[in-house]
Order: C-alpha cells, then sequence, then structure tokens
C-alpha cells in the first residue's frame, strides 16, 4: 500500500498533528504520538521517512472523515513555483538554440490552505483562478544538482493548486507576487506520497476539474522543463533544503484562458488529480 | 544615543549572538547573555526592544572589530523587495489616472550575508550587480494596514544591497528570482535602528559608493510608492508579521544602468549610507 503522510488537526482541537493514512485509506494513523518526530516537516528534514513505513499496519486512531486536513506542511522552507510548463516539450524539445529558462515565483506558505478548506476569495477581486500542479518537496540537501541525481533529492510528492487572483498577477510589468500571495488562495496536498512509491514523471498523467469538468489535463512528459532539470536549474543560484517545495507548473486550461475568462464562485469544487497520488479538493468561500 | 541592535559572531567562535552597540559605537553588548531573548528575530517578534534600550549603558564585552557581522536577522520572516521605485514621484505624484502598483519579488534569507562580509560572484556569471537599499523591519502584524497606520507596524530600519545576477534576472519573461536569490550575492545590516529614533522617511538620503565613488544618491521622497503605501499595499494580499522584511526600492545608479554596464568585480568595496542609520560595506570576492 502506498504510503500517505498528511497534516491534520481534530475539530474539538486545533492543536496541530501528524500522520499516516491506514491500509485502507479510511483511517488516519497518528504519528505525533508513535514517534518522536514533531510534525511532518520536521519527518522529512530529518530523513526519517522510512522509519515509519512500518507503523502503516497499526490501527487507526481516526476515521479520514474525521479529521481536518491542514496545509501539507505547517512551516515548509522556500516555495518555488514555475510558470507555464506543460505542452511545450514536443515542440522545442532538443532545440539546442532555445536559450529560455523557466520562469520561477515564490509562494509564501500563508496562501496555501489545506485539502478540504475552501480557497478564499478577497473583495478586492472575484479573478479567483485555479492551476492543477504537481509538487515535490526535497529531502536531501544540495547545490549544483546534477539532473540524473535529482530525484534522490526528493523526499516525496504531492498535489497543488496554486490559486491565483489573475487582476494582481498583473500589476506589474515584471513579477506575479501579489497576484500569488493572497492568503488561502491555493492549496496544497492531501498528502505526501514518498518518492520511492511514484513511477517515472514521464508516466503520470494530471487532471484539474471545476464542478466534475476537466478543465487541465496534460502529463509531465510534455513539461518544457522537466522536474529534474527544475532541481539542477535551481540548485544552480541555492541551495535546495530539505522542506523546500516547488510547484512544477500547471497545464493550459486556467480559468482566465477560456473565452470570456471563467472565474471561480463561492460553491464551486476543484479537483486537482494525479491517480497515482489522490485527489486535492477545495471549495470555495468569500472572505 | 541611537539604539543599533545587531547580529553576530565571534571569530573563535561560530555560535550565533545579539547584541547592541554601547553609546560610544566602538564596542558589542552582548544580549543573549543579558536577556532571555534568543536572537534578534525573537528581540523583534516578542516587541521586545523597548525593555533593552537601558542596557545601551552597560559596559562592551567586545570591541566592534573583534565581532564578525552577521545577515542583520539570522532567520527572517517574509522578504518582500520592490523595483525600481525612487525618481519617480515628482513625475506621477497625485496623478489620479496612473494605475501602476509596485514591482514586488521575494528574496529568500541564503541570498544575504553580513555586512564585512565579502558579496559573491559565482563562476555562472560576472555580472554581480549593487544595489543599495533602505529595509524595514516589521514588528507588529498587520492586513490591510492603513497607510497612516504603517509606521506603527515597523519595528525598525537598516540597509540593505539588494545585489544582483544580473544576467539571469532575464531568463524568463517575467519574475526576477534566478537573478536575486543567489548565495551571498547581497547583504543586510550592519544593524536594526529602532523605527522611533528614525526621521520622517522623506527627510533621509541614501548613497551606494563604489570604491568611494558615489553611483547612487536619492531621498525616499522621490519614491514613486513611499514606505507607508508599501505597507499598505502588502498587507493587503497577506498578513504583514514580526520578522517580516521589506527592502523598499533602489535609487537609479546601478552598474548595469552605465555605458557600457560595469559589474562588481574582486577586490571592490561597495558601500550603502543613511546617515541616520549607518554605513553597510561589504567586498566582493569570488566563490
Amino acid at each position: 500500500m502506498l504510503v500517505k503522510l498528511l497534516s491534520y488537526h481534530l475539530s474539538a482541537d486545533p492543536g496541530p498533528r501528524f500522520g499516516m493514512l491506514d491500509q485502507d485509506s479510511t483511517g488516519v494513523i497518528d504519528l505525533g504520538s508513535r514517534t518522536s518526530f514533531r510534525s511532518l516537516g520536521n519527518l522529512v528534514e530529518a530523513g526519517g521517512i522510512h522509519s515509519v513505513r512500518d507503523l502503516q499496519t497499526a490501527s487507526a486512531d481516526y476515521l479520514i472523515e474525521d479529521v481536518v486536513f491542514d496545509r501539507l506542511l505547517t512551516r515548509p522552507g522556500k516555495i518555488f513555483c514555475i510558470g507555464v510548463n506543460y505542452g511545450g516539450r514536443s515542440a522545442e524539445y532538443d532545440d539546442a538554440t532555445d536559450k529560455s529558462y523557466p520562469s520561477v515565483f515564490v509562494r509564501f506558505a500563508e496562501s496555501f490552505t489545506g485539502h478540504g478548506q475552501p480557497l478564499i476569495r478577497p473583495p478586492e477581486s472575484d479573478q479567483l483562478d485555479y492551476e492543477g500542479e504537481i509538487v515535490v518537496i526535497i529531502g536531501k540537501p544540495g547545490r549544483r544538482i546534477d539532473p540524473a541525481d535529482a530525484r534522490s533529492h526528493i523526499a516525496g510528492v504531492s498535489l497543488g493548486n496554486e490559486g491565483t487572483i489573475r487582476d494582481w498577477v498583473r500589476h506589474a510589468k515584471f513579477n506575479v507576487t501579489q497576484g500569488k500571495n493572497w492568503r488561502h488562495s491555493g492549496s496544497m496536498g492531501p498528502w505526501l506520497v514518498p518518492i520511492e512509491e511514484i513511477p517515472p514523471f514521464e508516466d503520470l498523467t494530471i487532471e484539474t476539474r471545476v464542478n466534475g469538468q476537466v478543465r487541465q489535463h496534460d502529463s509531465p512528459s510534455t513539461m518544457k522543463y522537466p522536474i529534474e532539470y527544475l532541481i539542477h536549474y535551481l540548485s544552480t543560484f541555492c541551495t535546495l533544503e530539505p522542506g523546500d517545495v516547488i510547484f512544477t507548473g500547471t497545464p493550459t486550461g486556467a480559468g482566465a484562458r477560456m473565452n470570456p475568462p471563467v472565474w471561480l464562485c463561492p460553491g464551486d469544487i476543484v479537483e486537482v488529480e494525479v491517480p497515482e497520488i489522490g485527489i486535492l479538493r477545495n471549495g470555495v468561500a468569500d472572505e
């Protein structure tokens, strides 16, 4: 059974907990009470994922429907996000004259909520948009990492909705920071799957649905900048550390690209799915 | 006497310390051994600046030349940086038709070193450039802060060299992240001066010198987006928290704007000065 590690709390107790799903994926096994780790982030940073694997056979402490999912990592390290990245590889792959590089921006932890929590539409804008993404969490530090070694620096993989306030992305000529950092405009989860259990990224598919309607569907095989290259590129200028996070880019099909654009509204349900990982599901609410 | 709070270590002991300059500004009074605060960041986050003020009359533990200055905050919160900001106000101030907003990007702590440490030129580029800036450190949390209240959310002010690897800024059409986050390409310090001791920002001047030659000289009075407005704007989309940092933009005169461009080289000395704060001085070294 796939190991699925999560951060959560109980509705009756806001204190942060972390755990793993049981073998049926119907219950949550608390890990804070069974290990010396203090959080999922601490577990990742300490390289402890292997040490908790056997606890998956324990009996669950809570039913999954009785826990509230928190943002995957309560206190993540650096959060890098990659701009448009899918659908480009077939045209430009192996084009030695292409000197372009990934578009890289940063989000802060506060901009993400957890699985099952509403994405927040602020009073300043009605242009809340989704971006389904594969998210990698770094497990081993490195600088100038060779793409061939990149996978060994990943602790695990999760899903992200890189929710965006679209009109604020265009507030300045360069830099999308202010459209990408609205409180709880995006989400991250529901759980982390250890990298050892994930097939080669090119074999995955990712799909984003709004109210059941498919809006994005693609595969990392079309990424202009494959995940291993992103790890190499980012680590050229800074040290990637355990607990750092990379949102690896979104396929075409965001609401902004529809004609006319379609924005998320309260009551909408957004799902991001990679079958080998799971489904990240969020509603939408006005602040 | 101006209160000047700093992070430092001893050359014989890499352990992080923090303290304040004595009344002559010739010695360092250690605060870790005299208070219950653990770091300068902890002192700021706990709102403890006023509580240490009287310790300035203590006798110094170290001569200033015997300590190594660390990055002002060892573990800062969010670090926001503002793009071109000076020299624009006279033309555009009070133009109600101007719908532009600040350019906002993010740096991670690792991209900054401390006062007196060399800025690092990496083997990947020879385009290391300086950007002298006034830096504000948030002391009180807030969301949607009124510009009239903005100053009360500032704990203190410092200086920054927002050092940049210029060709990597242009790697992508949007977002300058990768040119702004090279390890130890910038610096932050030398100390924090409490906001109560700083005149209105419009009355300050800022100057950047390379090997004694003036390259940037301007006043926040020409800022297109005054510091109080920046605090308002950033807090619209996220909560500004104690320990968060804003690099408030640089005047014209970076090396990239010279004809031909002039980059920093090993042996150069860069100084950023605001007389009411101090001088941030850094050499340059190859990695």
